[in-house]
């Protein structure tokens, strides 16, 4: 089945807008990109803005079919889990920065105060990701006995790490700043868990 | 004195980048705010991009101020040094969202590809900031005999993670989300100097 334009469209914003943002990606970029007419952008879309939080749901949906099968659900201990969703978040880390980096944490940085349905589309995007961790790390608190902490909170905090290892590997020009990043996210969700390599509470 | 029409326009720059981003920012924008002319703008930068150079800079010189003379570096010993710093990056973080996130962290999101003059003056700004921390770092490493980690890495971690805060209150638009995961990045340093309330090694 060839790919219609509407899902053409859906598939350069996610390329044009991660290599040079939201703003600077015009429709014409994206008409380019996805081979198609001006008129069939807006008959698919009213608006560039429109089509930007169609863009964050498609990333959401494309990103969670990816995490979704990933190995780092298999292993029998929810703190493995966890950290083995970390080390998969690290191996995604590869190739050109536009192609690892994220959508809606881009988009959201710039267009955050200009449209609230784009905001609200990034938001819904980083949370709802973070939401398909809570139950390990719920059931990793559980087992380790852990006090402090929510699982929403750390949830959310692996994507903050994530996020701004992104901003730095960008920054630095150099993925490898990113990788070291996570590697702290790593360390600390073990020292959270097992300070001194303390034994599970077994029940 | 009154600021010149170069101090103007910087500090426009700082005010509507932050708020909208900077591809969405035009010449024409920061004239209006800085209340100067066209004229004025390319009698002092060659061009938007310079002007964005300068910007970085400028933010780098406007924060540097504000971080050597905080109180965070009073305590006598180092952990609590760095602890101060994360402390006063939370209480930062108050008002409007354009006020309290970062320029340069904004800047680079999405001019990283475009020019590599932006990406640059970014990260001479962030890894200049983080470098402050350093020997606080460094110090801290020697008391508390922790290894495994580097001081420029914990430190630059540091930013990422409040560089991902941003991101976070930007989306839900909500800054008590950047306090509760920079309350995450306090968690890991205390956890990684101090596991389990472990005592000061004694020289």
């Amino acid at each position: 089945m060839k790919p219609s334009a509407r899902a053409k469209l859906l598939d350069a914003a996610l390329g044009t807008i991660r290599e040079k943002g939201y703003s600077a990606t015009s429709v014409d970029d994206l008409c380019a990109r996805a081979g198609v007419t001006k008129g069939a952008f807006f008959h698919h879309f009213k608006s560039k803005d429109a089509l930007a939080v169609a863009a964050a749901d498609h990333w959401s949906e494309t990103t969670a079919g990816l995490f979704a099968s990933a190995a780092y659900h298999d292993p029998a201990d929810p703190l493995d889990r966890i950290l083995a969703y970390v080390d998969f978040r690290k191996s995604l880390i590869d190739g050109e920065i536009a192609e690892f980096t994220c959508l809606v944490g881009t988009m959201v940085q710039e267009a955050y105060g200009a449209s609230d349905d784009i905001r609200g589309a990034c938001w819904r995007s980083i949370a709802g990701h973070a939401e398909t961790l809570e139950a390990d790390i719920a059931a990793a608190i559980e087992k380790y006995n852990v006090g402090g902490i929510t699982p929403e909170s750390l949830a959310l905090y692996t994507q903050a790490s994530i996020q701004g290892a992104f901003i730095l590997a960008k920054a630095k020009n150099d993925p490898g700043v990113a990788i070291d990043m996570i590697g702290h996210l790593k360390r600390y969700i073990e020292l959270l868990f097992k300070p001194e390599g303390r034994e599970a509470r077994r029940p």
